[in-house]
């Protein structure tokens, strides 16, 4: 078995409170016990496909080539989805296919797919494949076996997609993506995106009952308790709250739309409405 | 020492807010830097002695023979109830003796159990047996010391027992013992007693507000939203919601009675009251 | 690299909900495959800088020598605030010198100090420094890095203090520091300072609603729910009820005041208001 590659992120819906990721560990760790098992999040809201694919959107660049991202967000266990490991940009990907892997790598076709035969020597449980099915092909991969060996090619994933923004020469109008555990509130409009359209111009942004003006480099360009717009550590513009929640402050949820207007804009308006 | 026994499971009440766990963490590397440490959960409520039992019946079949299980659900620390560490069906168990490790294990007599003594060579705090008397010995047993060395002989583990189910030709009245992370309500109802008892009549279950018909394979042989009886992971039947949280729809808590009915059962019923 | 100073331990306020943690586990693990990581918590209260001082003031002295503390509450991210690496008793702290330090080492200049500069190979996020800045200093002094290759020294830390208690022949006055998961309430009051004033003397406490009698050794001396004082773990008076809630129960928040009281007592008061 190969060291270069024996590490397991996991990322699952499952909590921290039951034994199911305990159930998950045991067995990987029974097939190899080398195994470095590193928890991403268990705290994924129950069958969140799109958050969880964000959270990994943010984690996977910073592990090596080799690495096994076990996923397991399945609201359609036992179902007919398939359950799949897939091989891009030299790492891998376990887990059921219901778009969140689409979201993920941004493609309906990795370097690699197969989809997994159950193991012959066990009986596959119809509820708990995270333990079953997926952690067993997990451990296997992490610990060498080829990736053709865990089941049979396929051609294409099933296909999710972000929602895009809409921009013309006025604007970007976005919407928000993934509020985080401080309350900030990330948008899908890229940095380039932004840049493209902005051209040096004053930029005002509307979003829940706030109006905010500028763009900052860092919370602490704005007085304590203050909103703000800035480029967060994804390089995707960020709504946020100087040392507080932009969430609760600015009545923002998952899905609130995210006004961006450039020009010489009229003075009136106070910071927040 | 060996490299096959050096894994600890851990399972307490500590919370993931405190030090508690962090500072256990650190006498155990102390005692042996190479112990692989693996959190089960630190969310077990307050003193649920039943819980942090159920919990873990579904986990340790997963892990190797040598694997130290701390578990650490403590009301009576300090009190006179006995610290012990035991070893069953080839693993090890360290913790309060509170009736915990009879419902784990099902039975008050497992293989061969000892009264740990306190080290001598340290204080032990009267406020926390977990850091000072129950990781210290866990540590040891992973690491090769012989369990007849942590401590001395006794005869019986103090005795709790699940509430069985009552049954009869009719039917069976259980209760549900767990209610996991998604809301899915299991029973103390096995697989084993129900198909005895069913002996291939119709079944209906009746749960909270929610009557059920019949039983399922998975969660997805139903629509979203609808509820279904089946056997989850651990072969206990389960009553949960397709892509929902069963505890919430249908009201129901830990300790709530379920009724099992076979037979011809006349239609008129909604799915739910 | 050496192998006796390559354990982490890691304290923020990220939650374990987001992909943050993850991210910083990553750039570790690329840096040196063989570190271990120890979470301590990521859930302090967001910004709470003295909370996780006094979590960590548990923690630190079951870790060996070597051990690097990685230290993320960081209101002032991006701001002027130094970055900072620090030796002290034999073990090393990375984090924002924001006066947490202060207030777990009880010094402003421990052993040795460095000022990080930024690494000159990678880009430093405005947002981030966890995750480009500390993560990577911390997994650096981990694999056998001396601190001084890592910054600039500089002079004193910024100064934060604990409130000291107030004391006489007659009792003393502290405050409740922190209240951990059980809903146990810790003073600022130390053994030390308890038994010089108390001399042998009756004694009773008033903290919120509560007034409790005397000075237990442990949760179980007194019958379930009712009140008591004791020293907990850390050496610190601490108000707590046997299997209950003290904070809930006698109206107790951070920063409540604890007036103890010596002498012969009238005996009128109900142990509770």
């Amino acid at each position: 078995m190969g060291t270069c590659n024996s590490t397991i992120t996991l990322t699952t819906d499952f909590g921290n409170r039951d034994g199911y990721v305990g159930a998950m560990k045991g067995i990987m760790h029974g097939i190899n016990p080398d195994l470095l098992l590193i928890d991403i999040t268990h705290e994924v809201k129950a069958f969140d496909v799109a958050a969880a694919a964000f959270v990994l959107r943010q984690v996977i660049q910073y592990y090596s080539a080799g690495t096994v991202h076990l996923v397991v967000i399945d609201p359609g266990v036992g179902s007919a989805r398939r359950a799949v490991a897939l091989r891009h940009n030299e790492q891998y990907f376990v887990g059921p296919d219901n778009g969140l892997f689409t979201l993920l790598l941004e493609t309906d076709t990795p370097d690699q797919m197969v989809e997994l035969k159950a193991p012959s020597d066990c009986a596959v449980s119809a509820t708990f494949h995270g333990r079953d099915l997926f952690a067993p092909a997990a451990a296997r991969l992490a610990s060498g076996t080829p990736i053709e060996e865990l089941g049979t090619p396929f051609a294409k994933l099933k296909h999710l997609q972000w929602a895009l923004p809409i921009d013309d020469e006025e604007g970007i109008r976005g919407w928000i993506v993934y509020i985080d555990h401080f309350g900030n509130c990330i948008t899908n409009i890229s940095r380039t995106l932004f840049e493209k359209r902005q051209m040096g111009r004053k930029t005002k942004g509307y979003a829940g009952s706030g109006i905010i003006r500028g763009i900052h480099k860092t919370y602490n360009d704005v007085p304590v308790s203050e909103p703000l717009m800035l480029f967060g550590s994804s390089d995707l513009l960020e709504i946020a709250v100087n040392q507080g929640n932009a969430a609760d402050l600015l009545h923002i949820q998952r899905g609130t739309p995210v006004n961006i207007v450039f020009g010489d804009l009229p003075d009136g308006a106070s910071m927040r409405k």
